[in-house]
C-alpha cells in the first residue's frame, strides 16, 4: 500500500493499489489523491503512448531536470516496461550532452544502485554498426551550424558536427526514434523551446506519430510542471502544421 | 549565533542575531554579511509584504526550483509566520502541477521531518465546500484552452480543464489569493513568463495588491536570483498597466 | 584510474588517466568514453581558454544550476588551477545574487568540506579598497534601472542600485573581469538570455576577449547542456557585432 511497486503498471489498474507513499497522504493529502487517481490511475494507463515510451519520457525528464531522488524508482519502472539496461545507459549518455554532464553523473550513481539490485551486469560498449544519418538532412543541418554557429562559436560548431552528430547520434544503443523522443522530452522539460522545431521534426521523421507527440506533452506536464508543457504547445502546433501527415 | 532560528522573524530585528550559519562566514564572508544585514536585516522586515506572504513566496520558490536542502528551515519559518500545516501541504500539492511531481515529492519528505519535530499530526483531507470559480472568467479560460491547446494537445487540454481548474483550483485548503500568490512566485522563480500575465491578473483579481506584487519580485530575487526577477519586471509592468486599480 | 584526480589538469594529458569513475563505464559506457576522450582529453586542454578560467566557468555553472554533488571535485580542480580560496568564496557570494541564496548555501557546505581537507583556514573579509566602477557606465546603468525597473518594482530597483552595483560589484575579492566571467557563465547556464547583452559587453569591457567568450560557450555546453549554449549563440553574435575590437 505504501511503497512504489516495481511491478508492471498494468497491475496498478486492477488492484487499485497506491503508488504514493503514505507520507504523501500525511503531509499533502491532495497530492496523494492526484498521484493515485490521476497520474497512475489514468495518465500512465492511457493508450496514446506506450508504457515503454512513458518510461523513456519520464526518465529523460528526471535526468535532464536533475531530479536525482526520483530517478531510481523510475529506472526500475522503465526496466519493468521493457526499456533495456543498455538503452538506459545510452539515454544518460545522450542527456549528458543535452542537459549537462552533472545531471548524467548523478543519474549514473542512482542507476547503478538499481542495476546492482536487479543483478544487471556492467554494460559493454555495443559493437553494432553505426547508424547512418540521412545524408541530405545531415548536410542541411551542418550547413545551418556552419552559418549560424561557427562564426560566433567555432569550437561549439566543431563539437556539434564532429561529436554530437558525427558520433553520438550515430551510436546504435538507442533507436533513432527513441533518441529523438528523449531529446524532445528533455527540451520541453528544461524549458528550452528554440531547438524544439528541429528535434520534433526529426523525431517525427524517425517515426514518432503526432498522437504520441501530443501525449508526450500531457505526460511531461506531470513530471516537469504544467508551464513547461503549455509553453511547448505553440511550438508543437507549428511543427504539426508544417508536416503533411496525420496520425 | 550560528543556527537558523525557528523563532518569529520579529525576534531577529531586536536581537540582531545572525541567521547565516558560521560556515557561511568562514567560506564566503560577503555572503554572511549580505544574509544577515540585507536579506534578514532588511528585506524580510519590509512592511510592503507580510511575513506570512514572504514565507509563502519563499517556500513556493524553494519547492518549484527543487531546492530541497533549504525547504526544512523555511517550512519552520512559515509555520512561525502563521502559515497553517494544511496550507503548506496544499502549496506542495499545487506546485506538483506547476513545477512537476518530483519537486513535490522531495518537498513532502523534508516537510514531514519538520511536522514530526513540531508534533503536527498527519493531515486529513479538508471536507469544506469547494471554492466556486468566477463563471465568466472560467468560461473565458476554458475557451482559450479549447482554442489554443486542444487541437495540438487534447489530453493536456482535458487535464487542464478537468483536473487543474475543475479540481485543484477549487480546493478549499488554500485561499484563492494565496494559491495565486504561490503560482505567480513559482512562474517567476522557474523563469517561465508565458503564463504570468494570466496568473498575475488572476492573483490581483483574487486580492493581491500591486504593492505586494512588486515586493514579491524583490523578495524572489534573493531566492531565485536577480535574473529571474528582472526578466519578470516587463511582464508585471504590462499587467499593471492593463488594470485600472492602484494600491 | 577510477577516481577524479585532484592534481593539475596538465597531468591528465601526459598520463591519459581516466577522469570518469569506473561506475560511468559500467552504467553508461559511451559517457565514459566522451568524458575521458572528449571533455577531459580535448576540451579542457584547448588553449583558447586558460584552465583557471575553465574552472571559474565550471564552478559558476555548477553553483548557478544547483548541481551540488559535483561542486566538491570542481572546487578542488579550481584550487589546483590557481583559483584562490577567497575567489571561490566570492564567486559563491556573487552567485547568491545571480542564481539565488539556496544555490549559494549548498555551495558553501560542499566547499567547506574541500577547504577543510586542504587545510585552508576560514576566510576573513578583505579590507582592500573597493573597486571604482566606471562612472559613465554606472550612470547609464542606473538610468536604465530607474526607467525600466523602478516604476514597476521600486524595491528591486533600489536593491539593484544600492546592494548589487553599490556594494557587490565593488568588492575587491574578485577582479572585475572574473566577476563578469562568472556572471556570463551563470546567465548562459540558467538559460536567462535577457541580461546577457549587458553582462557580456561588461565582461569584454573588463578584458574578456572574443576568443575567450566564444570558448566559454563550448565549455558550458558540456556542463549545462548543448541547448543552453546554442541558445546563447545569437546573443553573443549580436554583442560581438556591436563592438569594434576583434581578438
Amino acid at each position: 500500500m505504501t511503497t512504489i511497486p516495481s511491478t508492471n503498471d498494468a497491475a496498478i489498474d486492477t488492484t487499485r493499489s497506491r503508488v504514493a507513499p503514505e507520507a504523501v497522504y500525511e503531509i499533502a493529502p491532495g497530492l496523494g489523491h492526484f498521484t493515485d487517481d490521476v497520474l497512475f490511475g489514468d495518465v500512465w494507463l492511457r493508450l496514446q503512448l506506450a508504457p515503454r515510451d512513458r518510461s523513456l519520457v519520464t526518465v529523460a525528464t528526471l535526468v535532464s531536470t536533475g531530479k536525482t531522488p526520483q530517478i531510481g524508482s523510475h529506472v526500475r519502472r522503465a526496466l519493468d516496461n521493457g526499456v533495456q539496461p543498455a538503452e538506459i545507459g545510452e539515454l544518460i549518455t545522450h542527456l549528458a550532452f543535452y542537459s549537462g554532464w552533472p545531471n548524467a553523473m548523478s543519474a549514473v550513481t542512482e542507476t547503478k544502485k538499481i542495476f546492482e539490485t536487479r543483478g544487471i551486469a556492467p554494460l559493454q560498449e555495443d559493437s553494432s554498426p553505426r547508424i547512418e544519418l540521412d545524408a541530405a538532412a545531415e548536410a542541411a543541418r551542418r550547413g545551418t551550424v556552419e552559418k549560424a554557429v561557427a562564426p560566433t562559436a567555432p569550437a561549439l560548431a566543431d563539437l556539434t558536427n564532429q561529436v554530437l552528430f558525427g558520433n553520438l547520434w550515430t551510436r546504435p544503443q538507442l533507436a533513432p526514434r527513441d533518441r529523438s523522443l528523449v531529446t524532445v522530452a528533455a527540451l520541453v522539460a528544461i524549458g528550452q523551446p528554440e531547438q524544439l522545431p528541429f528535434h520534433l521534426n526529426r523525431a517525427m521523421d524517425n517515426g514518432l506519430t503526432q498522437t504520441e507527440a501530443s501525449e508526450v506533452l500531457a505526460h511531461i506536464a506531470f513530471y516537469a510542471g504544467w508551464p513547461r508543457a503549455m509553453s511547448a504547445v505553440p511550438v508543437f502546433e507549428r511543427v504539426f502544421a508544417g508536416r503533411p501527415e496525420r496520425s
